[in-house]
């Protein structure tokens, strides 16, 4: 197999700590508003209503909407059930973004960094353009372009992010690399005909994660960091 | 009017010398096939049918087709008026990249880089996606992010090249600056709201250059270079 043109990343998990970064977000929110709860468990509810937003684009039973929206549609949702009343329109959109402010893994810059000087380095992430050039800006990530839901119109797994992306950049679906903390990302990728590198971020859902511990599939390579990716592509 | 947060850059032209770069490919080409011919006028009218190829589209004649398509199909017409025969598929398909391959201005990459330090810096060019990021990683550019007529799904001047833009970073107009070497990008970006610098390219169309030597409107800064830029706007 040739070496890849192309390496698209999976950004939350694989290449940033969205739940270190939300809940801190969260904790530095509930002082402001003089108010405790479970931010750990906030943040997982806020996480777990991603994958049902998304179907409902994915499925056709709405027309395409971006990730903020999905995002804040959720956030108000659980606002109120907690018991949230009377916040300003300002503070709730501010408390949205912190999506767009999340920490990459300590390993994320460095190693894209290293990559960069050999292949195109991409997002191929759920989020929105606004939403990822924030966190780029906010830590640095040295994309080369951002690839993502909105510019392919598509949701991940659907085929048509990953080909969509493939041929925006001109390239054969083989001549890209899917790289994803998530087995099922790859294995979508895969079938379509994409080389694969899994990533393995055992924290990336607090300390009992129980998925995504180890590569289930025949990836192209499977390491631990992304500089490990950088060493395994020889950059 | 407030510091924009996103400066979105005209291409060919503004940020890089096309036709510069495009005639030293032609001459190699030249060289390669063993023929002469004008190749600064080969250049010109290559360039010359690329208002015409895109007008096709932004009529609505002609369904959405990028750049990369429309040059192939300029390259193949001039190639056949001037006789050429016989040429291979991927001779023809590497000299259409020449426009993947334009060297930048010499004060692009550094004026680039100082306003990236406070700006979102992108490109807003007629360019496809796969050909900015080829030619960013020829020339070393160092966007933050690629957007383009593709990415819009509209060619400049229409406003829904600026304006979907602009939505895509998850701003308003007037937190956009359009960046560029042509008064009618500006005008077109300006009555809709965006802010304007006018970068000064007197030896984009070669020696004799009589278009766009100066600026003819009154936009936010007009400056002669990306560095002055960078100074324009404190970076």
């Amino acid at each position: 197999m040739s070496q890849p043109k192309a390496l698209l990343f999976d950004v939350f998990g694989t290449v940033v700590d969205w739940r270190g970064s939300v809940i801190r977000q969260l904790e530095d929110f509930g002082a402001k508003q003089g108010r405790t709860a479970d931010w750990a468990a906030f943040a997982d509810a806020w996480r777990g209503l991603y994958q049902p937003s998304m179907e409902e684009v994915r499925s056709g039973r709405r027309p395409w909407t971006i990730l903020d929206v999905l995002h804040r549609e959720s956030l108000d949702s659980l606002l109120a059930e907690q018991g949230f009343t009377g916040l300003s329109e300002e503070t709730v959109a501010d408390l949205n973004k912190a999506w767009h402010r999340l920490d990459p893994w300590p390993d994320s810059v460095a190693g894209l960094t290293r990559l960069k000087s050999r292949h195109i380095v991409s997002s191929l992430s759920n989020g929105n353009i606004a939403l990822l050039v924030e966190m780029a800006k906010f830590g640095g990530l040295p994309w080369d372009v951002v690839l993502c839901a909105e510019t392919a119109r598509a949701y991940k797994p659907l085929p048509d992010a990953y080909l969509t992306s493939a041929e925006q950049l001109g390239l054969a679906p083989g001549d890209c690399m899917m790289c994803a903390a998530h087995n099922d990302d790859l294995a979508a990728a895969q079938a379509l005909g994409l080389q694969t590198a899994f990533i393995c971020r055992p924290t990336e859902h607090g300390p009992v994660q129980s998925k995504d511990l180890a590569p289930t599939g025949d990836w192209t390579h499977a390491v631990g960091s992304m500089t490990e990716l950088a060493d395994a592509l020889g950059c």
